[in-house]
């Protein structure tokens, strides 16, 4: 488990009846309300340029679990899915027989995807065996889980939020933009760019690649704030919180990259220009007018906003399939073609969104007393006294 | 824990009496030499611009646990680094006693450091309680407890290998070096970087840093090579390689940004330039003319090298200090200053090569039987076989 | 995760609408018997003195992830046992609302359950929000996550069984049964005892028990056959496999103490006595003529049969309840009364095979390469050959 | 790790140059006695039938890391303790060189050790490289690691204690000793136990083993008291604090059963009889008169003592050494003889307690804010507040 204090399996392939989630850890007592849960899968669905699928109707979270009357029991919560199009799939990805004429399978492995190493891994020729898993559809799973760790951390009064900053060549330049501007920009059926003039760019950018039969990745921005300073740790290379932070990122589908802050910037800085001068008032407390470090200082929070970017390639299911090779026949074709989105950049940052709800959640559970939310917040309440006195 | 077979603490205050590690989980009867694990301890020295510490004499690692003539038996390797100045610190850091007057005791924290966001932590006003912690020293017992994985990785063909790319504003252009090319760089007191003019940029760099008190950061690559498709795994979030490689790559000192192969320029390209093409010849297998992937698909090795950025910020440590508040006074002051880098990039890439060999080695010990070297060696003997036959 | 290879998730209150369990790390490509899972399942609902709840219906699982075809894909695999009697519990388990009239709230705990221990963990006064969690109805999650992993050793040749040895005061003697003879006890509506003069005593003594409204507890032994020699480890406390198999013995509900082999007799034994002698013979390899270690020793397995014996309490439940305390107005009052078993050894017996197949099949799975069935099958092929050769 | 929220890893060969161990997670501030931990060590090595090393010299711990001027840092705590005897085993156990003539080869695997499981496993002959970390000489470790947990739970008034119950067929008929009289035991070169007559005769009966050539094994209880209720959980099979216990004792070397409260008892009693019926008065909240739980109900503390009870089998090592046979040359010979005791549950008594010590230190930073010593104790405040007024 890369996590501290919760736990979180995710099963389910993309075609099978349902995706499956238990997440455990939660204090109880926590109040989850079902529209923000449906809220999440939602956006998680918009987006320009994404595929049919989306369109087939919101993905509908089913908890079987750890709630009770709306409030979270302590106890694991399980989160079901329920895929409506398997009626569509039964005979492909039946659980116990194999059909009669086995169809969709899978034999041309397609470049940037697990398709061939995992093939290679499991020694299997039908490779739906392991796309159906390696599919980004999972990433279902975890909005639905992080969206509870989102509504435990609003209790805590901390908040996230995302931006699109790049689609393929069109950049959002101005890359220090404020909480306030991020909150603003609405969820919708475009692109969650702060710059109007830039999202009708990016439109533009995804209507070229769909007449090229291209696809296109990009770059989001995620930010949490009012996060407690002294999350995460130093003392142990693992328990360092910009690492668990890269690893949750890193596991959004397609994302390669990863930065802290304005990490890449300050690699070609001086360090009289890369460090966030530290300051004092009587009634803030210590406070930066900077934030270059992302919000983290070895490994810590510092109280600032935490800023990470999430670089995305391309999906690698292109209508244009790109060069592959036929696993049974050994002969150079082109690689199969499943449904898939041209772009998915907004629907990744929301479910960066999500990883970060869970490893912020971790790394806040990790820190206080938190059987349950009440204990939490008496917990927050003293160190928050202790910190005002330091 | 964040590796899934083996298991690594690290223990010891950067002036503290010595540093210690255990590494648990390799198999019996890898032959372990004292000169490669030296070499690589010399290597973390190296590099242009370091400090007065560097220049004592090359940590030397006394191994107490785990060997026996020479080779692992399986059981946990104990490494001590002693701290051969511990005299002068004996007043500083005395395990048992306060002396009874306490010196270098450090109020004004550096920002950049740990040493501010740590004190809110604990709670502690003598941040050198937590800064000797925080203090890249302790990379000195991953590279030592890297070596032996690399050692390791040696008997079944995996090699690693860094370079430096940029040291602030200087920036090695071209940045697909073939391995050959990096293995010829010499290890030297300066920068590993694989072009003469550059590396003579770099120099010119740091001698203007050290003119204006000022430090820098840069950039490096690590290569793997030769490692087996079918690492990592594509079933769970946490399980992706990527993912797992970025917090290792993330835990190394300064290091805030990670980039897998090319991710960072795939985000502007069209998919069909992002991905990389199968192709297949009887006696080679699959292979491709190009790795945008970095070697990682889905989460999963797929034969190719794997590549990976680091991206370090400038040391937080300036002769010439950032403005800080004393936290006793709560005046502003200027940040404590001590001993330390100017720039200590190739050093970086060197415990970043640590990382990834204890990584690799994770991720090939949770895949192939390997109580032994032998079993090891069949395990992988076999599973190439088959893939030879897929 | 106390497992080290794979890891499972278990979810679900007693009267929600549903259990809900991941197990993750299974090889690929072993195939799954319907029949043998729901045979597992029915067996834990077996055995003479047991509730009204066993008699509805037999448990059903539904798989819906981690199975192709009736295979496993390396993926996680999700159970669901839907709870056929949740309209009754609407009102009363409700995942979102609060019903206007809210029945069944306990404020009564049971001494010997978490009801009170919970309910102080938790701030909750309707104890329900524990008890639900801690009912011995999770159990049914692990024996259906077992039955997968004992489908998956079957494969290996490894076999599970037990026996009921005690039921209250009624015991058998001998202890020492051979496989033969465990195996030859038919599942029943009774006891599972090798002896059936002591099997209808045992009867008798529920009888007794029923008359009374009292509980019954009593021993059971299981075992397992055909392990190789070498799983677990000495290295490490925390990784020698009899303490990871007394973990899960005792996570079976109501059980408090476990033995290894013939354990509790030793303490009081002369070395001498105690201990297997070492034989050799060409075609046989190394062997043993008694078992007293229970199959291991140092942590290991040695290759003979592990024996575990676990005692299991009365249960908490009597239909003659407790003194207790009502935790609203802290008057003493009786214990609640939940619908429960008199006895339920034989079903505990059932569970513990489950866990012991969980523990098992991790510890193979820790050894031996085993993304596939076909590679586990080659690693253990190897090593029994590298064995017949030692 | 099968702790939660602490970590610990020990390497060393009981002949090597040294034992290390690794303990991470405790809070900083927590005030550490060289003497109370020297106190723990040299219990350890106290009790009648021990063999020559025990009368070397008191083991002495040197800790290098994770403290400063007597308080934990919140580091990880460095433990090393040398081996004084270890230039007589230079040439047996040397890490880096294979002496010209290798001497203590160990060919004739001793019954009941690890030496044939881990030969077979490793495909050693030379059984000392298992050997050599398999000995119980490894728990000098865990008792060093213990004995800070143990300073840590004095601090919030948990008090751990020991007695032995058992040697060979002598024991203790009255088991329920108040904690008052088991305080009351002295260290001593004898056995710990409350009775002085029994103790006598426990004398007696290893006098009489030595002059057998045997070895003896026994019982013992663990108590720990003042424990808060609410530690532990019932949400999660692995989470139940009980199988966490039964783990923990079960590692201790040669213990083989481990009984929670008076299971074994329990398990042919009648439920009325079995659980410990519940009481209030307002001045002491809920109490208990009894304790057949031993402190734990539903995996949770429910607030009384935790009674536990190790079962030893007799040392495996015997003067006359049990039949056996050479790896090398396959013929029937007699086991090797290595140094060892004639009886030592006592020293397993003490080694529990620190396992004891380690689990609810770590049950108890798991549940509530724990970076420094003041958080703790702050959050303890909170929750029995919180708790007294339930």
């Amino acid at each position: 488990m890369s996590f501290y204090k919760i736990r979180l399996l995710t099963a389910g392939e993309s075609h099978g009846p349902a995706l499956t989630a238990i997440l455990e850890g939660l204090p109880a007592h926590i109040p989850v309300s079902r529209e923000k849960l449906q809220h999440q899968m939602r956006r998680r669905q918009l987006g320009y340029g994404r595929g049919a699928r989306m369109k087939i109707e919101t993905d509908e979270v089913e908890i079987t679990a750890g709630l009770r009357f709306g409030k979270t029991l302590g106890s694991p919560i399980a989160f079901n899915i329920h895929n409506r199009d398997f009626q569509n799939w039964e005979n492909t990805m039946n659980i116990w027989q194999k059909p009669v004429e086995s169809k969709r399978a899978v034999h041309r492995p397609r470049p940037g995807h697990a398709d061939l190493a995992g093939g290679l891994k499991l020694g299997d020729k039908d490779l739906r065996n392991i796309l159906e898993r390696a599919s980004a559809r999972e990433s279902a799973s975890r909005t639905a889980a992080g969206s509870v760790c989102r509504q435990l951390l609003e209790r805590v009064g901390v908040e996230i939020a995302s931006h699109v900053t790049r689609i393929g060549s069109v950049c959002l330049q101005k890359r220090d933009v404020s909480w306030q501007n991020i909150q603003k920009v609405q969820d919708s059926e475009q692109f969650r760019c702060v710059d109007p003039l830039i999202e009708q760019k990016m439109i533009e950018e995804v209507n070229a690649a769909i007449q090229e039969r291209e696809t296109l990745g990009g770059e989001f921005d995620v930010v949490v704030r009012n996060v407690p300073p002294g999350l995460g740790s130093h003392i142990q290379w693992d328990r360092k919180l910009d690492g668990r932070i890269a690893q949750c990122v890193l596991s959004v589908p397609a994302v390669k990259a990863v930065s802290i802050g304005d990490a890449i910037e300050q690699a070609s800085s001086a360090g009289s220009q890369a460090h966030d001068e530290i300051l004092y008032e009587a009634k803030r407390g210590f406070f930066r007018n900077t934030n270059r470090a992302g919000g983290l200082e070895g490994g810590i929070t510092n109280g600032e906003e935490i800023r990470v970017t999430g670089f995305m390639k391309p999906l690698s299911t292109l209508m244009k399939p790109l060069q592959s090779v036929d696993v049974l026949t050994k002969e150079a074709e082109e690689a199969v073609v499943e449904r898939s989105d041209v772009c998915a950049v907004p629907a990744a940052a929301v479910v960066a969104e999500a990883m970060m709800a869970l490893v912020i959640t971790d790394a806040l559970l990790e820190k206080f007393s938190s059987d349950t939310l009440e204990e939490l917040l008496a917990a927050l309440d003293y160190y928050r006294s202790q910190i005002s006195q330091y």
